[in-house]
């Protein structure tokens, strides 16, 4: 998982904890993308200050990540849950030898994907 | 959900923002199941202050639950996954056409179980 990936996970489940300003500046960079500079400019700061900010939030929300773990602890599921997906979309048509096999196969397939994507922020 | 369990739960995501003395009476109380009173004599305070601490604990992880509904999110995921677990052992020995078929519907239920199991704190 890339840098970006990681923070933009971070901040989705800390993100509540952070200040607005925190919460502002982070989503600016690491979500819309913005460059240290156009931040700078958008909210009136130094663009060192910006960086000061950054880093203070990435600290904040590393520290949580360590404390909590629940980051990790998502990742580790949705991966679980992913290798179960893959298990279950290995049946295969001539493997039932009932529509009501086949029908069950298919409703836990749609409530795996379910979930999958119900985690997927 | 009785009051005890969902407050082991709490404590269970959020301790480790607790501070030391607030995880330790907390643990006494909704953990071990000590009276306050016990609680008191332990720590060498006041049954009040026992009291007072716990309260304040309470609201500090009803708080930090507000902001992140972490604790909500993850008994509505247990929740989908017991479904699943539920229509998985729906399958029928007759519903199978194959040894494959029936090896992957064993691995699965396994598998699931296993993810229910890491997720129950």
């Amino acid at each position: 998982m890339d840098k970006f990936a990681k923070m933009a996970l971070l901040a989705d489940f800390y993100g509540p904890l952070l200040t607005e300003k925190q919460r502002n500046v982070w989503d600016l960079h690491y979500q819309q993308d913005l460059s240290l500079s156009e931040i700078a400019e958008v909210e009136e700061i130094s663009r060192q200050a910006v960086h000061d900010l950054l880093k203070r939030t990435e600290r904040i929300l590393l520290e949580y990540e360590e404390k909590l773990g629940l980051v990790d602890r998502f990742l580790l599921e949705r991966e679980k849950l992913q290798a179960i997906q893959s298990l279950m979309e290995s049946f295969k048509e001539s493997d039932f030898a009932s529509t009501e096999g086949k029908e069950i196969c298919s409703l836990a397939r749609q409530r795996i994907a379910e979930l999958l994507e119900s985690v997927n922020l």
